[in-house]
């Protein structure tokens, strides 16, 4: 079905990653044989991608469409929204297009990465339409954690889709700029086949409050402190760090911005008009000191305690220019990433050792979500008022809560679309589902900035070796007599049993000395030899210890 | 300091878990030359312990002083109180003493670890005094997520010391065993020198939610179940399996267990008379069958996402008794425990696919937590009114939160002690504080049931290993000559960049020939020329890769 040229009165829509999971979020839409693409995401390693710094979403569908591809919209300039951008475009340089933030943070991304030479990158506004092929994309403004995102209309031959991105109902935004909810409506008026809606946050009841609320907390506390503070972010949550910024001129602070990332889209934000910092607030990180505590505010990297980040240094005592000392007040105004839980809490931990005053969610209300909560999941879905709808950047547990809510408004559970990535999902006036597989989808796990993905293999190997340790065996034989000449020598490592026996390390060689006496005269394959001692050792110490070590026997032929 | 003899008009406590953590509780009560030991837990690895199954206090301290201790009491059958008792006993075989399931459930635990025959326990009842030496052990019961936990007034000649273990202020406990709240008043009114209390949820407010809440959510599953429901806890949850039996009584439903450590501990429970199975209520796993769905409940292990439990078989369709299939209702009656979040949504994702209803606590109160909120921990400063207070069962951040908490009741900071492991506390009438530290203090990291622990060699070489891999590199080298006669091979696994370059391993051969070739003439000592090699090639793919794996030379002498 993969390669079968659909009709234009017929939608695809290929997700290839951001549903069923929670990050490198990336959708193709495809009418006829022409393929646009939203958004281009990166997510962060389980605890069991061993050495994995990156994963990024399986293109092979997009690399076997080249000719197809007219380009990349991007929603907002979030990581999970652009980070897989630097790969990509490697191996599918298409144009890119997004506002002038996002396009502004691309730019950072793709020049670390040296890839921005090549990169052809555009910029529209929220109130631009403009046309890839025949696709008609009608972008429309949404609140978030990030200023400048939007959410897209696609026209096209079979139909409207309406992709959210990510989006909450923000009355009251930082920045002023309000969800574009007229333009939305129109769109709907004017009828769409099919929504995508974000449901990351199906599972909570209400709205989100506004990102304003984050204000009234900020403010309680720099009037309340006696010495600096210290707060900490994602390096792109630009409407807080500019609550923070007001709060620090209000309260006669000067600020110091920490941590690579956060210096360098803080200053593109604030080059764009997007911060509004007053002439003679800021200060540069070596300017702290002349400075009373009580006049200083620092925004820094390190809310997920990143090993290192500024804050996570501090809290160890390990930065350079800020020791913490009694009376500081930290605040970490953002909340753990799933999976980073406990490096967040052990910074915590730390700081409080170190006497600084921490503040973090479950203290005061310093951090509120990007995404909108289930009863601004459902004002969208009667705004859009779609024929299909179709959550996306959820897991499935999300995605099964959107389902029975839309089903609550009426939407039958035919009309609601549960996609997995590499779905081949076919939507007309008629029917929409399920019709097929891409060959290849998935994820691709980046280690490094390198030469390219971790395989399978690799990842088992450093599972079994980094839980059970390993054992080489080399072995010197003589061609001739079939006899040992050298060796046997056995050298562990990470294996547990080892450390602390030499007379295992005597057992093992008997066996490997007893195996090679004992090989039959025709066993000359050195292969089906390695094999054997392989075998022989390891059933020799599952029995004695239990355990499985990675075991690689190297025979010489001497 | 640790070898000093204290007076007897003076207490020392030393933490040796527990404290600066959540899990593997264990704190020593010294007075003059004897010491009793409260607790004896255990707990989990954190995800970069590699390959360690569980983690227990170092009792180093314990074995310098054996002579003087007179035994360990238990105040409750969790893990995190009784599961290190295996391996101390075998080093340190002193009396144990526990309320009857504490040692039903230690008695299970030990037996699994062969070491039950020479363990010497003993049963004491919450109504109980004993003497243990110079402590008179004076037990209060306490309502906890397990039958028959209590906390204990230790009297000492230099006064008394109240521990409260894991508590809450259940007012409808199902098992109908009210917190003693009359003797520990008692206690509190004859005077308490030291109260040790658990702050674990010090950071919520207001009161926990009686365990009886959890029936109320029960009911209203099982009353609209149309098909079977399976219900997941921990497998020592006897409060909320009787629920569960009780509605499946209720509801005309079977009920079948699931899980070896769920079956062994409900059968103990059971024999004992903590859990009241009617007759003809339970069948056996194989006897599923011949019910109808709507006739059967299934109580099983998993709500962590363990691998290998039986919920997580189930949710991969890879249990040998049980399909889930549309219709099933499963329910999650567990939070999940720091660091298993992953592994429980996981489970959850999976089971929704396979056409499950999946509750779990932020759909429904299908979980209650055992630890009293902050009025609980309030209520039982002011019940005990201590002259000292030490919080105790929480990371640094709790035991901070905790002491603030009794700030403003009116305990004087100097009153409240913040330990960490290893501290040596001295306490009385006149002075409390830290005046030394142990020498040896922290974690065992155990791998399997064998030999002993995991070194910090080994596991930072498994961190190593685990995530950058290892390359092999063998070459003989004629003794006469110095000339290589054999290879070199290289061999490497989980390094990502020679999985995928037949020229790398070309190139890294040519360095070692050159390296060989090279060698000063005088230079024959085999160690020096294996670390030559390591750097050479360490240098070599650092330059060619950004990557440090693990190298291991390996010189045959031939």
């Amino acid at each position: 079905m993969a390669n079968k040229t659909p009709k234009t009165d017929t939608l695809q829509i290929i997700p290839l990653g951001g549903i069923g999971e929670i990050g490198k979020n990336m959708t193709a839409i495809r009418c006829g044989d022409q393929i646009v693409v939203i958004d281009c995401g990166l997510s962060f390693p389980g605890a069991e991608q061993l050495g994995v710094d990156l994963v990024i979403p399986d293109i092979s569908y997009l690399l076997e469409h080249k000719e197809m591809v007219q380009g990349i919209i991007l929603t907002h300039g979030h990581e999970d929204h652009i980070g897989a951008l630097a790969f990509v475009l490697k191996e599918l340089n298409v144009p890119v297009y997004g506002t002038r933030l996002t396009i502004g943070f691309t730019k950072g991304k793709l020049a670390e990465h040296r890839v921005l030479d090549k990169a052809k990158l555009h910029v529209f506004s929220a109130n631009d339409k403009f046309r890839l092929g025949i696709f008609e994309i009608e972008p429309f403004r949404v609140a978030h954690s990030i200023p400048d995102a939007v959410g897209f209309a696609v026209h096209t031959p079979a139909g409207t889709l309406v992709h959210t991105g990510d989006f909450k109902f923000d009355q009251t935004p930082v920045d002023g700029q309000l969800f574009d909810i007229a333009k939305l409506t129109r769109i709907g008026q004017e009828g769409v086949l099919v929504l995508l809606s974000d449901c990351t946050n199906v599972e909570r009841p209400g709205f989100v409050p506004s990102e304003a609320t984050v204000a009234g907390a900020l403010e309680n506390i720099f009037r309340a402190a006696q010495r600096r503070v210290i707060m900490a972010c994602f390096a792109s949550n630009v409407h807080r760090v500019q609550t923070a910024i007001d709060m620090s001129v209000k309260y006669g602070r000067k600020v110091a911005l920490m941590g690579r990332s956060m210096e360098r889209n803080m200053e593109m934000a604030q080059q764009m008009g997007y911060l509004r910092v007053p002439e003679g607030t800021r200060i540069r990180a070596d300017e702290i000191e002349d400075y009373f505590p009580q006049q200083v505010t620092v925004i820094t990297t390190g809310s997920q305690g990143e090993p290192m980040a500024a804050l996570s240094r501090m809290a160890v005592d390990d930065h350079r220019k800020i020791k913490i000392v009694p009376g500081d007040t930290v605040i970490l105004a953002a909340s753990a990433v799933p999976g980073n839980e406990d490096a967040v809490w052990r910074t915590v931990n730390h700081l409080f050792r170190r006497g600084a005053e921490v503040i973090y969610d479950s203290i005061a209300p310093v951090h509120v979500s990007g995404h909108g909560y289930a009863e601004e999941l459902k004002l969208m879905l009667n705004l859009v008022d779609p024929q299909y709808v179709m959550p996306v950047h959820g897991e499935y547990r999300m995605l099964h809560r959107y389902a029975q809510i839309a089903g609550e408004m009426g939407w039958p559970q035919e009309d609601v679309i549960r996609g997995e990535i590499g779905d081949i999902i076919e939507v007309s006036e008629e029917v929409a589902g399920v019709v097929g597989r891409v060959e290849k989808s998935g994820a691709v796990l980046i280690d490094g900035t390198g030469i390219g993905d971790v395989s399978e293999i690799v990842l088992r190997d450093r599972l079994h070796i980094g839980q059970d340790g390993f054992l080489v065996l080399v072995v010197g034989v003589s061609a001739e007599t079939g006899e040992i000449v050298s060796g046997p020598e056995v050298i562990s490592r990470g294996f547990v049993y080892m450390d602390q026996s030499e007379a295992l390390v005597e057992e093992i060689k008997t066996v490997i000395i007893e195996k090679i006496k004992n090989l039959p005269e025709e066993d000359n394959d050195w292969m089906v030899v390695q094999q054997d001692l392989r075998d022989a050792v390891g059933k020799f110490l599952y029995k004695k210890t239990q355990r499985r070590p990675m075991i690689l026997p190297i025979l010489l032929d001497l």
